[in-house]
């Protein structure tokens, strides 16, 4: 199955789960950023709040997929990180510098609109 | 895989996949009729935009979920309905009487917001 992705207005709102195996996270990559050309989205949060545990191979996609869609023009916000996952991106060496995180999708919303100077 | 709820505000937003299975339907109506139990959400935004073919038996459930929601309190919105999806409901005689409908996730909120006399 692939992972939805919503658009509201000039962003795209994803909410990932904990059982995304490999393929669907390279599924998710190709849409996600399939989408922003598409659409032309300013802005992307990628809500993890559901997501207990992340293993190297997603979190590398989670990491990259920030820095495509960076390339492609629109600012990616994370948000609802645990702390096994910040444990587990640190560990692995992904610092997600630069990356805005905030608690919620609401939060995620608003600092997307600071980011973005609106 | 489990179909995504995402919280904003006082809303739920769900975006349904073509390829979603029986058991995954099932999963669904449990978990949107707990979140809207656990969050106190007041109006739900089921966006059907991907969903290019629907089956007797989805068509039932996603039914049944807008009739539950609706004894829960949180009044739902259907966006994006396709034609084929629109001409298998109503063979299926499931009319969906009362169920407020829209182009897509944006006016979908409106119209919630209008049903809800925001």
């Amino acid at each position: 199955m692939r992972i939805p992705i919503l658009k509201l207005h000039k962003y795209l709102l994803i909410s990932i789960q904990t059982e995304i195996d490999d393929q669907t996270a390279i599924q998710f990559q190709e849409d996600l950023l399939a989408k922003i050309h598409k659409t032309g989205a300013t802005g992307v949060v990628i809500d993890l709040t559901s997501v207990d545990i992340i293993d190297s191979f997603i979190a590398k996609v989670l990491g990259d997929v920030v820095s495509m869609s960076d390339l492609m023009g629109a600012r990616v916000v994370l948000t609802g990180i645990q702390p096994a996952v910040a444990m587990t991106l640190i560990d692995l060496g992904i610092h997600l510098q630069n990356v805005p995180t905030a608690l919620d999708l609401e939060q995620g919303l608003v600092k997307l609109h600071q980011e973005l100077g609106g």
